[in-house]
């Protein structure tokens, strides 16, 4: 395929075929494209996605890595048009790019690829908004860097649902799942007072990680304050002031920031967290903002998961979020 | 059995056997009587039971044709008085009269059986509320046609809870469990604005379906709508509503209107959905209501199901169901 | 060890070797320390934990047993500061006695070292609050017993959060896991109108036993009601009603309190329960009131959970009830 | 039912409802009466099967109370012809007697009724075959020990399949599942040169154990000796010796003989045992021998099996033993 | 794609996208070519393989239909090296036509299709070898009629291995899993006595089964039988009497003819039957035979497998058979 | 602990409580000892237990790394009298060493301390045997290369039983599991034909795995022609072959070499494999010869495991190479 500018990538493992002409009735399977051998028009795309297969970076076992396969799988099962809105999705085109090729041993390495199709994705066809899908939460890191060495002078904000700071120390863990935000901190990616934490669950995070928060002016707002408060507001007021200080916006959602019982398929699911309906109009909401630029989705370990709940709930959190998009380009 | 008058039904695959002549600690399976070898003495009886394991007419791959056997299983563990209420379901008279004969290849036959045994149930005991255990929704349009076989002058409304229309084109599937609603108004048996289907998920219908749904006037709310108007007003504006329309309502819950964490074991699982508390406000609700003359529970596949959530939520449904009834007879 | 005075004990079957003189980032497992091999200053510690091996007595079957040793090995990924209060439980010393040492076939000689080992707990560090986790709810009636016989002058009540009332009759079944609140009640420990029962689920209590209960007096609110009236509001009445009658308040959670979502690892799962959040709320809140002086978890069967989410639950709610107690120690 | 001399036994659970007069194509519960609610004609029958649902008397955790009701259900799927032996079981007449009714907290109670069936069947039917189905391992030295109440001039012998001696010592763990045999030999029931134990693994018997089975002159064969001697061989020696000295000769099949993969449902699984061709032979042998007279299956907990493999194992057990009765009563 | 002959068949639902142009090392998903966009050199081709994803026919409840899907999946963990014969099924040439497209709610004219299929294969490329995956064994009806139509003048014998003899009445089942061989018998499609099948287990087959199968000559041979000869022999010996009798040997593989442990997924899956060696060698050895001329997997329901044994052993089973097909093709 | 001399070590992560002065029944887990607070005489002991939590290692998802602990706790089923030898292990006196220390992101750096784990094992107490629990094969390379580093003069060989060459190439994937035998032979620590590999399955090496194995004249033998041969006398031409060419035999078990139904719980699980009857002899058999100096078990994933099966088998394959070692040391 002659326009196919990533050599990092390789192409998506699986292609679902088309066995008709459908115009009706359509599957997120049969919508979504998949680069394949022939030529492709970029400028026809609206969305790209990005698998990115790694998760030898988790702290604790993970085969996060088998996600972006997992969702590719579930995501046959949900149609294109959302009721509740009134919304066909359809009207945006999406490709699915591949996965990032990974190194069995050299971790660093596999980074490096993470970061430099991000670079390519922003490069080569930069009116297309990319969705990253994990992979374990070390890859937000690969994938803002990324972002940054293709747009030097954006200043970029996060907006981190997650029930953990993701704030660990580099020097100990080196570029894990535990450490993006504080990674793109110090690197100086990003400002600490331009990350907006919300979803925090209470046992999860060590002192000295508030600390850090605190010290470098992280935003977080735990998830008993977020409910009470009212997860819309929260997310609003995040948004909003966010808005007023950065370029860009970048979403990243951690899946363990469910409640156990609607993640029971993240490595650290965990009592005390988000309930679906909170996430999905979390991310529909974030998905309208105009200056949410990116998203990604990590975290999610297949393998553990119970009865694929974790897993549509991720597929379902993608098309909540393109729902908000959809309402944006209007 | 001299007097069983059910040439189409196999007699319930188990009898539990009453151990003694408790009057206390009533469990549902010793309360609900079984068709045995002894003469019944219909008159007796206020609701019968209809087991339909039938699940060859889905469209992906259903087990549901276990779920009858499954939730007797179940309601084991149950008890017939519910504390909540202060009520004894054991006033009522329930009999299990077992399940409709199914033919390994011939779904048509099968599908006529459970007709003629809706006929049967309404000429030889129509004082009795007959309650069905599916099998998949495929067996509605039947039930449905069987009444209006047995009571052809009456009109018939329709309150559903679902996550999808299943008003699928029967050209294209034939009578399967997404076709039933379609299948009824097609045949004139229901009129499409005397179908109130409530609980519909997000990106689970395709966009011609609402299309058809419009046209032929059913009235739907997705859960999102439901769930903002508050369920308990939307199910008292529908049964409102029908109840000046027609002279029978009946009830057909689709377990795939719960929430994936709530419903593991239905064929869609899927998120977004109904959560319990709700859905057992809803049928005790329709309970009470003197219109409402027959019910059916259908697509749960017990194999699906992770820990028994999906089949104990059913049973407890076809529980808050008769709550209401109890109310209602008073 | 010269000083460990629980001849009726084994030590905690699992030591969780301390890696490192770690102070910061503390995990539940490196911060509650282990009866070992040395000698053990009792004056240090706040708060002892027991485990209670035994779920023999259990009507159904049930491996309840094996939940000392589960939530044993789940607190290790729970830390110590909870971000929502901004409390670090490890201002707390806690102690792991270890587990009451089990006959195989004489479950009343288990229940004999179950007082008995109340009784040294009282006796030789009566400074400590106790947290034991069973084991089945049979338990709760030694326990308390033997806190009785420590200290024969003090009026006692209980504080249930339970699907059931366990008043079962103890002529039929004994000391079993049905019946501790009865066999209290009868044996002249506890009055019944000392007993405050919340969370009772609708078709899981007989109606005798609801008479039984109101002939006694036992308190009572059901789920449901409990919900519209607020289970925070419903704890701090029976707190505030209790504190004014008795000089101590018996904390005993069964974990069956749950909705099956959120307990799939319980002996009697069942529809229509309490939800986490409400029961971390419900537990902190005693946790800080000064009369509640001993705690008991019960009715978990690890073999039974789902993706580990009882056991995780359980073993918030032991935190959540530290964290309110470390606010009552301020 | 007038002649149901049964006081100590509950009827079976579950009735496997007849649904036709059929004569051909049996399947085992079409073929297994149960004792109902009408009159017994004892002399028509030739065996009979006595669910015995007690496993609190086991050493670890284990559910194989719940092993009659299982095996019941399983044995749906069975037919009653044996095609490698040209062989229809249902030349013989067999019913089930339901099972032996359990106290709660009271295990010696339990066991006292188990006796008391067995003294009862050979009071009442003593022509007809008794199959015992567990439970655990302790019900053999009560069935046993009932046996010989009933017939105290009779000379009793064991041939066991076991992976453990079942000779641990009474002192400590009570008539447990690793004392029965033990039980037998100290009570006087049984000389220990009458015990016959084939299959004992490797490293799951203590040296102790070995002494007192040399000491009191057990017999024994481990598996990796029976399968180089050939097991055959093996069984046939032990039935001839045994035949030589005693007059009855009772055969107890422990699953956990079985290797972990052919027997993963039993609370010790282990490897190094025995493949299912090896004991199915070995069953059918003994099931020809005319002084084995008795029969018990013990240790098959289903909640702990493997798709259903090993309670499938134990049913096809019991077949292949009445299979080699069959051969017998020609 | 223009020379795609089949209106009847989906295209395979996935497609495995080559990332590189290996040439070493291949993975059978990287090997066996799909059916895709671009035309076909139907010459080039030596194997064909066919999905039939039908399970509706199935007396018992089955996912058999997602079979094909399964192996599809499962083929990627294999190579195309076989070390143990120094063989590279590489040197073949194989093409994945797709599944045959199924009807909903009308087994008939799915059926139809499936016998369309095996026409349209012989008419088209008859000098390819078809291997067909299930679906039940209802298509092993379908499909050598399909064969018989395309080759009227051929006689064609059975080398069926399996647990049942699938020799049930048409009249009660119509064309299910339980009755291809008597469907092609009483057609006329094959005679009894060309039918040879080894593998039969004990209990799993009605006594009228095997006098239908002594009336119409049917040979065959018990697991036990088979196991005492030698089960090479016992293939050896068929392959050897059939192709003095018939032109075309058409081999059917019912996966239940596995032991349990082996084969866990199959919907029958049962006691007493052939170990995966076994079953190995056996196709090796038909795959060797010249008259050996079509193929079939079937009744493997890949919901039920454990730890994906079945699946993986089915897969092993079509590399086992090819294996032999490539000595003889040398 | 002044003399605990590996700073590269976390000492094991879970201690046993003794809880008694057993002598007699002892278990495997109150056997081994575990290095913790006090003293070590290393003169005392004839065999270390070191944990190698790595498997990021792995070319495929796994949690290998969970190994170590999953064997720990299953050992404590395990009796130490072997009766099928007579033998009692407790007269070896064996030390657990705990884990090498992992690195999150780091797989170079973990791979060095397992090295230096071993150096440091053969410099402090060299007259102890090592048994290594992987972990993935990836850990193999760096035992063997620290061997080497601590005995520079000594020429080693390896007994491999495995399904794989793990011949692949260093430059694609580098210290992976799918290389270390390349590794140990490019890096000249090994010679290719000292290196015996016994049970390789058939479809699951690459020919130019093969290829190249014969290049550098490793030895193999696969499961088909050991089975052929009988697997005894393949281990013993080994050894007696290796004996005569090297000073050490170290002998690596991957145990995938398991057919799928023996150790499903392998990250590669495959049909063609050995079976655990022949695995325990073999080993043994290895464990009886003077010049097998050190052991290690890999690759086997507890999560993905069914019923314990795999993890009981590591264990018994552990205890049946040390049953050999008795024998060698008497």
């Amino acid at each position: 395929m002659s326009n196919y500018p990533y050599p990092m990538l390789n192409r998506p493992s699986m292609i679902w075929t088309k066995q008709t002409d459908k115009t009706s009735d359509l599957k997120v399977h049969e919508w979504i494209e998949t680069a394949g051998d022939t030529e492709v028009n970029w400028s026809n795309y609206d969305v790209t996605i990005l698998g990115i297969p790694l998760s030898k970076s988790s702290i604790s076992t993970s085969a996060a890595s088998e996600n972006p396969d997992a969702m590719r799988q579930a995501w046959k099962s949900f149609g294109t048009y959302n009721l509740d809105e009134d919304i066909d999705l359809a009207t945006l085109k999406v490709i699915d790019l591949g996965d990032v090729k990974q190194h069995v041993t050299d971790i660093a390495y596999s980074h490096k690829r993470i970061k430099e199709a991000m670079v390519a994705i922003r490069s080569h066809h930069p009116h297309t908004f990319p969705i990253s899908i994990g992979g374990d939460h070390s890859i937000t890191a690969m994938l803002v860097k990324g972002w940054k060495e293709a747009h030097p002078n954006e200043t970029i904000g996060i907006l981190q649902l997650d029930s953990h700071f993701d704030l660990r120390d580099l020097k100990t863990f080196g570029p894990a799942n535990g450490t993006p935000i504080r990674n793109l901190i110090e690197s100086g990616t990003v400002k600490g007072s331009h990350v907006h934490n919300i979803g925090l669950h209470g046992f999860f995070n060590a002192k000295e990680l508030k600390d850090y928060a605190d010290h470098v002016g992280v935003n977080y707002t735990t998830m008993k304050q977020a409910r009470k408060k009212g997860i819309q507001q929260v997310i609003t007021d995040a948004l909003e002031q966010l808005s007023q200080q950065v370029d860009t916006i970048y979403l990243t959602v951690d899946m363990d920031v469910l409640d156990i019982i609607h993640g029971p398929g993240t490595p650290a699911a965990a009592p005390g967290g988000m309930y679906t309906e909170e996430l999905f109009d979390a991310v529909q909401t974030a998905g309208e903002h105009p200056k949410v630029k990116a998203m990604d989705i990590v975290c999610l370990d297949p393998r553990k998961d119970v009865g694929q709940i974790t897993v549509k709930n991720a597929v379902h959190t993608m098309l909540s979020f393109l729902t908000g998009y959809c309402k944006r380009e209007k």
